[in-house]
């Protein structure tokens, strides 16, 4: 048995966040065992699992990105909505749009120092959107 | 309850490929509620989640992953099959070999500006197998 | 229904490593139709599909993954366990650290050249551990 969820995030500016509480906030008591799967509807931010401790890993993340993927690169085309418009699209195929996390015994199995991130790769706050899926 | 859909994709030269209706036609109708897992049986190409409307943005795509995964490093060992053929391996674990997509009213749940792209990393055309998997 | 394995691997360091045959071994018979759900539990370590046959794929994948997120980049921050900690925080949301692989009658659906690859991102060996879910 499948159940979606739409999940509608607080606006955000660029940057990286941890958003494994506001996640299951939205979501109702979760099954003994099962499995979410995290989509996120957008094409300027992505998903991913990483540190949830240490804030300077994601002030890296953010310097990281940048320098491998920078704006104004010159072999770049497609600008319609600035500078940030075509190295957010690279960046999101880089750390993706979905995952799927187990559920144990009502709680994601996740590793201890592993969190949910959202990785927001648009200047200006913009309102996500994920879809949680529950199956079990 | 699984189903799984073999998919052979019509043949592409190096590229991004957006293959969201390809795909589509290729399946029977969608669940009511459900999840579509999409895995490409390769390892010279890629399938990712990006914009589905300005070609640009796939231009773009081809020069980036050709600044950051050039031919002919240095360093670059395996050949075999010619200087695409390790960017190629690399570029495939850069962009993914899997993708879960929510299913809701007999519908793919993708955002308004999400297509499937199907990346072909070989100069030349390869005949691409996706397995869709289905369940609901 | 879906029913969860934790595997535990045996320790290995740096590097890019076929797992595929060590997962099966320590998982109970196949179904004949379902997914295996692979999730890593670690932000240094990553696991994708790759090539695998000829093993210079995995040592240019170091070469490469090393010269994309060098150690000691300057505007790196998160030192705290030494230089290969950060760089192997970026490495795992970049390769990822889910995966969902059909399976057909009681094998998985992989490509020919297809293995499942553990991707190890800090010097000193570490005990990683993967949730296997099957869901069939």
């Amino acid at each position: 048995m499948i159940k979606h969820y739409p999940i509608i995030l607080r606006e955000r500016s660029r940057g990286y966040y941890i958003i494994t509480g506001e996640v299951l906030e939205k979501l109702p008591e979760l099954p003994k065992e099962g499995l979410l799967n995290l989509f996120i509807q957008h094409t300027s931010a992505g998903i991913s699992i990483n540190e949830n401790a240490d804030s300077t890993v994601r002030n890296d993340f953010e310097s990281f990105f940048n320098y491998i993927v920078p704006e104004n690169m010159p072999f770049i085309i497609h600008d319609m909505e600035g500078p940030d418009d075509m190295p957010a699209h690279i960046k999101s195929t880089l750390v993706g749009s979905s995952i799927s996390i187990p559920i144990s015994s009502g709680r994601l199995m996740l590793g201890t120092w592993q969190g949910i991130y959202l990785c927001e790769f648009r200047n200006f706050p913009h309102r996500r959107k994920l879809v949680a899926s529950i199956y079990n």
